[in-house]
């Protein structure tokens, strides 16, 4: 059998060193033969950098895997196996200013679930279908496995609107919500199974399995104390749960979670961070930085550790794994992003969720969990119609689908506001939502 | 035939008046005999002033009803016909309570879908399951019909928890929205319909018909520059809502939403109110004795004009229209709370909703509406969610759960406010929640 | 306000004096001006005979109706308010067909959910979606009312394939029960009201009221010894329910259900019908002649009693009630098909029902009620399957889903004996299938 | 880690010794210590013979697995791991009569979904619901798998009426299928996996997947002009399928269908069958007696190849597996059935269905299949709602719940037929059907 090909669009993101080694590190049941980094010429010298240093580990691992360095899509997706994307419209600079913008009018951006994950779902949804349409040419057969937040938004979009079925999303949440778990009972994370259930960055762990025996309530109890519960992502502030509230909602909250019934305390935390080091973009802007003069290093050919404090812990294991249990029908179950069918009961069978599946070479079949307990059933709904309504408007620029789409977010306090920060952040992304531009709003535009 | 027992359980109250009037003008085709009003010690005094004038309008009009005055509701209750609910647990001093406590943690109260509301139902649900249980025994053919709020988390608990099953939960807010469109598109109300969806305080004009014409986008252009889109409640502050919002959603919403949609604005105005004139339940206390005042006055002998700025406007309507087309199988069209059966599509069958129904001698029938539009169904779903655990809290007196439903209301901002404010309000109201005082959490409550 | 303009397609049959009559008789509150009768050239002398006598039945009622006769449809159609459909594609000689055939194979015909119906569907569909299509262009605000039969399979049709969606099923089937069921009790038909719900010939009286009041196990005790419980179709024959049956199953069933439950008895009384008198379309054929006969006769200016034989009875108080209602905005109740949109649980929201709805100007909205009964749930299931594949296999013409349909069909034994029947009958029809000229199996229609 | 206690009731039946063989060649991964085999009074004999040979087999393989055998039920539940059972309440003697009886009135018996799988439900179901009572006070951690047929049926009664939730029913029809589409392929059967969805011996194959890649296709195309495809059981008759109705139909067959879509064939088949070798009942009747004789051979120590000739091929496979990969928290895909909890959409959430579960410590997870084919979805409800009835018989002991279960049945052709059927049998089974003599109907029983 020839070897397999990888697509990744936004190759020359600073992620791609850990999917590397990743792929180094399985390479005897996943032969990758060759990786293509696809970049936009903005994102050439990037891409460049990454891509050497990607060689350079290749040919230290003395894996036979050649990478291919390319602004020419098309070329890339042609026959392709698999195709990742980890895009970003509009860079960091627009990141900051999905996050600076609301903190404006005391609204916490938040770049997937909220305000500012509205505008950049607006940004990608069109770049993503677009490359699912090209998929649909080049590479039918092959798997789309987006890392692109907001990922629920994005899968919803491709699900509903996509030329193409072959698509999954893919979040960091879960896996880290496990080596969180295994952590906490101080075991080897293999040993812990969680039921996984809800939607991207708004996924409960309906029981936590230690070999098998449920011990979610001797888990939940642990938590009381803990300052971060679940907590696996760092750019989300470390503020304590109430214990009681923890203990009565009986099931495992992801991170996020905190955004929603730590409002207050979160929206404070932001704006006194902010206030310090600058958004989370900005950071993450000089972390970038930092990375990359470290990659341009040439005797550099092994990732470098810095690159963890970047965020992005397990996308790489979560990638590989994903990839690497559909290529070898593996049958294992992983969280994912994919079409509902019923899984979870009050969501619509046709709409995205994120729920645990098993994964086989004909793709990941999702586990039915019955119904998400009732306290957070709402809650999911709301997030669901916001990715469904925000969907709708990135396919048609349509801007009073976007105003809902803003409105009806749990993060924003009002309608009034709501138009105020949609008003300005159309007016600021301008240059990346051309779909806006013919709306009969396009006066708002100019 | 032999005439109609009523009996109407908070029979003090001062919207009695309301009722007797509403008997008295529907006397050919709803012929009532008997019309028990039941109050408990504490309102004797109450009963007596509203009982008399009761008698001396029945007297005026000249129509054979008979007033009678009880503290027996089993008495009461005996082969009753129709039994109408109206009952204040704690009085409007608890109302107070409602309202305060929030406002404190700079959190809206809300007597209905709000914390205050919360403690609300938590003081009533026990006493209507009780008055359900005793119309099983001593009037099984009678129908339950209830106003007093929250009425959405009221008829959950009587559907869920109830023996009996012929209730039907009532507002006045269905009947004002479409007295509202009557007035502004300047025609009579018997010309316009509503296709009423939702729940309780959360309810949509999902199609508005004059004459059986669709005129929703016409209405909705109309509200743009209104000050009181749909208003009807006196208790509700006037803002604008913002008109793009309102052409976006499409749908006629009832003014409660304003609570959800433009939270920040009402908490202000209320603020502002509340330290102007103290909060709703003492402005009603004062507008109360005032009424009680007049009420005791010998010559008085019909409904007094000044009831109508106490807030419930169309109660009466709402509950006469109710009973005589029950009585007389009308099959006309009026929005009840009633249990769903699937007329709306993303709540659960079982559980209760506010929907337009054929009113039949069989009780409402719910008319199917397929399903609410997808912005609101999250935020609908979420109210559900929260009457569902406060009347699971309101049944068992368990704090977690009643913690959960505090935590889970859209209007609280976190956690540990959740947890503040319910310790803080368990106590104030102890007397009246004796179902929590077996809980584990008893020592909150002493 | 102008009067009504109605189109009645199939115009030249038998039953349109029973229209015309309904007309006449409500003329004071359903102002019809125009009366439409269109056929096509092959009815063209029935069209003549028929409309001649229309035509005198207005002058002797001294109503200003005009009566139309043409041949061209789209003249008809132009801005018409309500447009009826009674066709009969193939005639009475396809219907013979559709009889005879499958009774070679020992399998009961029946024209509407049976392998007769399969066919009278794939000929009928197509034209009556022709005719959506150009109301959507020449009528869009008109409604379509459509008796042809299968009503359901028609109904379900439209509702999927069409692009008009303001159509609506007919059958006389639950008024008919209604009648019989007011008869039973010895009443007057308007004291009682039925819950309707289920498929067209697969409908069920969940509840029956006499004044308001459940009578529905006192109706179903009447039923036991009665020889035709709830049988009003001059077409099927008299064969007694087994009284316990009727008490366990504990609805009114329609008279179609004894195809299913009591298909071996059905069986053998339609075959000694055949031997006797030929199949019910023979029969039907030489009725219609005698029909023909009495139209003709000039001095003629009535609905001739005789027509009251052709089974068709309550079709025009069905058709006439559903105009006025909508027309007069009178919100009563009428069983209808309609689109479910959830009004019973185990059917598809999208697919058709019949069901009690609330007749509106805004059309029939359908009344939820809940599930049907667990015992009748697969049984109705199969007929909508059934529905729903032959639909597909009446638009697309594929032989495969055609067989399908056929082989899943209740009545219909085994595949084998499937394949056959679909085989000889797709030969007999020919004439009237063009979709599957071009289908792969076309050999088997030359 | 102690070894595991598995209580085998019914253990004197002649499959045991396929269970002993199974746990005996997993010793390593599956290390049994004790093997209880219970049976009733009546069984002794046989429980005796049996059971030596099993302790011979043991001894033989050199595993130290103890054997127990006892009538007493609750000594061998208490403390079990897992419990199977494997009853045949009336013994062979009562399956003649549930398929003599019927061939009497020309109708197909089938011990499972069919006439005379209602009687044995109605025998089974109180039995097992018993041992399910007495685990959940002896053994509540431990897993109750169940053969008895009917399959479907009993689980639907342990789901519903059962107080203690941890059970699976099982059926070896799923490993059968898969068996024979690798050898139609010629493949090992592990590189096949199929996408089961359905009712217990109503399942289908949504899917074949050779080696990940969906075969589906090409599979129907071989099974054209194949004598049996998908078949397994011995006793199902060989009939061909129309090859275009396989085609059209699109999935695979399990096949029991046979009984449905080949109504007429298999009947007169059976009736050959039974005119020249007795039924099904009596051949196996036979074929034990031959059994028994053999097992009694002291010098017999391994399992005799006769035994595969008595149908339950794979049975102890399909076990032995289960409880491995619970055991061993193996995360596997196994066809069982289970509560659905949403994975197939049409049938209720709460209610029993055989699908892909990934089989875990903490039990069988079903995989979400979204819904079945439209074509096969009336015929799975029914035979669900036959189930249901039935179950609901079996607990109530109501004759008219049962008169429905079997008039509802799609074997059977009419209410008349349904009852005499249902009074001879009820009749003919009076031992073993306690619960129907304190029926209304106990006179038909006398």
């Amino acid at each position: 059998m020839r070897g397999l090909k990888v697509v990744t669009i936004g190759g020359g993101s600073s992620y791609t060193p850990e999917l590397v080694e990743g792929l180094i590190k399985r390479y005897d049941t996943l032969p990758v033969r060759d990786l293509w980094l696809v970049d936009i010429p903005e994102g050439e010298e990037k891409l460049n950098i990454v891509g050497n240093l990607a060689k350079r580990m290749v040919a230290k691992a003395g894996v036979p895997i050649d990478i291919h360095l390319t602004l020419d899509r098309r070329e890339a997706l042609k026959d392709a196996d698999f195709v990742t994307t980890q895009i970003r419209v509009g860079l960091l600079k627009a990141r900051a200013k999905d996050e600076h913008i609301p903190l404006k009018y005391g609204v916490i951006g938040q770049e997937t679930n909220g305000p500012g994950g509205l505008f950049k779902g607006l940004r990608t949804i069109p770049v993503i279908l677009d490359i699912a349409r090209e998929m649909n040419e080049l590479c039918p057969n092959a798997w789309l496995i987006n890392f692109s937040n907001p990922a629920g938004m994005v899968t919803e979009a491709l699900l509903r609107y996509g030329e193409f079925d072959k698509v999954i999303g893919l979040c960091n949440i879960p896996i880290g919500m496990r080596m969180r778990v295994a952590r906490m009972l101080d075991v080897e994370a293999h040993r812990i199974c969680i039921d996984f259930a809800g939607l991207n960055h708004m996924v409960f762990g309906l029981n936590v399995y230690l070999d098998g025996e449920n011990v979610t309530e001797r888990l939940l109890a642990l938590m009381v104390g803990e300052k971060t519960p679940g907590l696996t992502a760092k750019n989300i502030p470390d503020i304590e749960w109430e214990p009681e509230f923890i203990k009565a909602l009986g099931v495992l909250p992801c991170p996020y979670l905190k955004y929603y019934f730590q409002t207050d305390e979160m929206l404070r935390e932001q704006q006194a961070v902010v206030k310090e080091q600058g958004t989370r973009a900005e950071v993450v802007q000089k972390l970038e930085e930092e990375l990359f003069e470290l990659y341009k290093n040439p005797d550099l050919d092994t990732k470098p550790p810095q690159l963890e404090k970047r965020g992005g812990a397990y996308y790489s294991d979560a990638a590989c794994s994903l990839i690497d249990s559909i290529f070898n029908d593996r049958r294992d179950i992983q969280a994912v992003n994919v079409r509902n069918s019923g899984a979870i009961a009050s969501i619509p069978a046709e709409s995205a969720v994120e729920v645990n599946c098993v994964i086989t070479r004909d793709g990941p079949k999702p586990i039915a969990v019955g119904d998400l307990p009732v306290p957070v059933r709402g809650l999911v709904q709301q997030i669901k119609s916001f990715e469904r309504v925000a969907a709708e408007a990135a396919v048609t620029g349509d801007y009073h689908t976007a105003l809902l789409a803003m409105t009806i977010n749990p993060l924003v306090p009002s309608d009034a506001i709501a138009k105020r920060m949609l008003d300005e952040m159309l007016e600021a992304h301008q240059a990346y939502l051309p779909q806006f531009r013919q709306s009969s709003h396009s006066d708002i535009l100019d």
